[in-house]
């Protein structure tokens, strides 16, 4: 029996709030549970180094926690002088996952930030951070083509994340904080629309973990993106 | 005529929602206008340096926006590797002017940490920092009295600022990004619920400025902040 | 009765000696009382980000205490990693203070930078900063158009600041430490040489203060900058 | 055909040479193929704040790469100011495969530190610092135990990591840098003695992956630190 | 002929103001010609580290320039976020220079930090500050022991610095910036009251030197602090 | 008697291993006694702001420690944001004696760094880094020769640095770590090739020294330096 009550196969309920910040050129408020993440896209002319003159873009992501977004206050990283470890393993996680959605050509030289700051956490902050960052995208993409600056769309496909555990023995989708604290497997699943693997981080806590258990984590992360997928079509739309 | 189309004495409009985050043990999102500011109210056992064995407690700031809060993203103050001047300057005196409603001897030896992100900036973030501050340290103090920890109230007053300036030859209240970027004066008033001046600042942006002047912008503060009183009292009760 | 025997509206002696860098285009040591501040003007070609290429000159100021300025040693801000927030806070005042004095045109697209350096602190160095940097500027911009380099003087006014307060009840000009640290109310006024307000910080530290009490401290600020305003006048010719 | 000419689940010669170092408690210097890490372990009293008075030890991880590891100098990290991004995620992966063979209640509460220095790099070097990590865990540990320090053994288990991929369409072993940086799919297994999963990286770098390609993966994942235990079982006997 | 129409061995006019900071236990401003180095000595509790519970006292050093001690501006430390190596290497050196003479177990365990300001520069920064620096440390010193806080003299001999090198072919005594600039041989030597050395520093700029050139130099460093060591006894007297 | 049974003049066994790193263009591992250092030199098309458009070449030099090469744990720089002041004081030596054996305009506008790794500390870590970082640097140098992107030999000489002290009332040549810590005079010696001194530091850690000892320590350097000069030599042909 999960903590929630929830099945083990039951995400939490999931809610994408489009263009919650006045400024970006996408954004939204996506709540799974009681973790919320502002995710923000800004457009920008600006690329790294390595792709200046390509005619290439560039994705990349900054992801970071409010303070007191955690049960204790937490030390504010520019306070601390540079992010933790975690934030930064985090961006480039996120970076990354976006970036599997992109045809860089077609983006064209120019740069899509993604700023995904959680205001409450309850577990699962980068796996939200990546689904509603896909939704950021594709508004900040949608006004670019609307504004006539590229031509065709560069986005080939949807992005989404799930965690899922080995929690009390069982394999659970979607962990919430009190279960992620206690689970023996802590496991992130990033895929495609078309049920691609994009990524896959799969760590023993306690324990490790059999080839069966990871083809349980795979089926049900499915089954949760499935849904992550459907949802972001409705924000987007 | 304001760009906005307001009376010269008239605020725009105002809400607060109490409870936004789940952890801290006060919290809430005001909303002036278009600017947003999420407030945290943190109860800790640590006091600073000075403060310690003296019985006295302490309460204390952050202020931050977050990257694409403004017009252009700004860069990151983690990344930065500290935050701005700007930024320290303005949680500075959102510290001094939530400490002066405070008793520190009642509260004890602990300290309250505010926490306030813009999420939404449209001028006036540092009053509405202070306004919805209040607000989460309100809550987060009477949660200290529900729970027994604190006899007595140790918030002897109310406090809340508001912007004015002088904006096409006129003093007007509450200015927004628009009318900021172009005042002559700009000035930000913290008073407390009595109309005791706690802090006034006031800077010439293109002219100097006269007694008269000085003397409209108080009157006008003072209207606005006797509002933002009773909106305080209507979100915590 | 103040602590130094001082009348209220009596400000402590001030000398303000030119030339006291060899290396720096204008430069002064300037002393109010046991407070005392080597004011560098520095003129450079580079200006910030947003003057580039818009003809229009920039004027900036650093703000910075000796270790050893003080009572007890203060940590140097370097070993520190960076300037503390009351520095920063103090800097941006003195740049915006010196900076309502010029006219950019004329200056022309450069840069003027103001380094004020407590060597001995005892109450106002902020304030001794702007009237001592006041002249350090007035002797850079001179060597400029004595050099050629500009045809018209871009300084349009003096500018000088002096703090008020309340102290044991009343009303004081130009507190040193002994009463800073004890007084009700502390601020600072930096006025133009016509009278003109340019800006005006002032904090009640124990007890809110009213609009009579802030218009005694005004009329205080007044009298102690026309002092002011003569010693530059005689310094600089 | 790899660049290399290996077969598809051939993986380069590796050699330990253990004691590398003077002064650490266990150290060596791990080669695979072009890859050197040097891995030093280092016993010390002091435990992290959350494990103070727990009874329980701690281990944890250091990585980074001398300037000149790769093809062209890298900025070295100190005078970056911190460690990057993908060093501190390196680390993070590294302390966590270490900690998974250890019983921390009969290390006791110290803790061991894994310095891993890579002073030649051509792919796979988490993979080395980890497989050579712990031969100088083994030691480290060993010498503790021999100096009646702790009286049973804290080692579980073995851990070891390889990197595996899909490159050219091939699932192949142990990427060198020259498939690393061409490779469709780029995973890290660590895997303990007995075929245990500990943690699983996999991403794609250019297209998705199925679940036939993760377990082709797995299995030569599994063969290739089948060896990877042999050697390590040497290098400490 | 130097530039300044001084003889080879001729230093600059030497003037030493004690007690030229209000607060520091001991201070002075050190002019060697356009050298101007203000030194305080500061007497605290706290001790490093390595010297607690030891009963021995400790000697440390900072040394800074203003920004505008130079003919161009140079960065402020604190916005460069630390100090310079240049910064760091010449306090180490004032710190090893000044503990020479003092005697640990009569100091008793305490800390007297030297702070080495140079607010204008025209070569020799070093050597001044040493010079400087042991007059600060005598005051302060002295001051303890009137105010009976210890009971014998730690001070057990004097120490001070000055500069050599080989200009123009020939060997020459305390370089200014234009000689230093343009020297062959550059050299700094600390000695001892009884004219024993403390340390010795020489570099060839352009060619290197011969152990005739040593001894040459040697010399002159002998006569030269020999002056100063007289100079500090008046000061001190 | 010296601890290692050596006579007064006499070094530790020297080696030195050219091609130590894959991707360098010159590269060595010095191993004196215990005391182990990589040299790696890396040839670049940037050179310093002081020397763009100059056509003259620069040398540069870093130098750290990895935390394991001492006794105890040393912290990591990277870690702690910033290199000591002993690692700044320590390249600052190694650059400037690397570039006293180089004619920069026969380099033409380019720079070698030399980076300098100890991993294995035992004493006179510097003077190896500069032994060491010759044989680097001549090897790069003449790689760029043989690629014919330089035409004649920038390289006017060798340069080589050993470390004597007064140990026990001895003057002893080539200090290891044990010597080191509790010699009275601690030096380090740069000559050149030729027997020209380029650089000399010497310290009393306990008692001043006189112009005899200074005497008998350059003797014992030079003899020194000889026996590493044929070392060189042979790495390099």
């Amino acid at each position: 029996m999960r903590p929630s009550g929830r099945r083990n196969d039951e995400m939490r309920p999931v809610s994408i709030e489009t263009g919650f910040l006045n400024h970006a050129e996408g954004s939204c408020l996506i709540k799974c549970g009681a973790t919320h993440v502002i995710c923000a896209a800004s457009t920008g002319q600006r690329v790294p180094l390595f792709r200046r003159n390509t005619g290439l873009g560039w994705v990349t992501a900054e992801y970071a926690m409010l303070p007191r977004a955690t049960n204790t206050r937490g030390r504010r990283e520019s306070m601390a002088g540079k992010p933790s470890g975690r934030s930064l393993e985090i961006q480039r996680l996120i970076g990354r996952a976006l970036r599997s959605c992109v045809d860089m050509a077609t983006l064209g030289e120019r740069q899509i930030t993604l700023d995904c700051d959680v205001i409450n956490a309850d577990g699962g902050t980068r796996c939200a951070a990546i689904t509603g960052g896909w939704v950021a995208l594709r508004l900040a993409v949608r006004r670019l083509m609307e504004d006539g600056v590229i031509g065709a769309d560069p986005l080939i496909d949807q992005t989404a994340a799930i965690s899922c555990g080995i929690f009390a023995g069982q394999s659970v989708l979607d962990l919430d904080y009190s279960e992620d604290s206690e689970a023996d497997v802590d496991s992130n699943f990033v895929l495609n629309g078309r049920g691609g693997l994009i990524e896959l981080q799969c760590s023993s806590e306690r324990i490790p973990f059999s080839d069966e258990s990871l083809a349980e984590l795979l089926a049900l992360a499915r089954s949760g993106t499935d849904e992550l997928f459907e949802l972001q079509r409705n924000a987007v739309s």
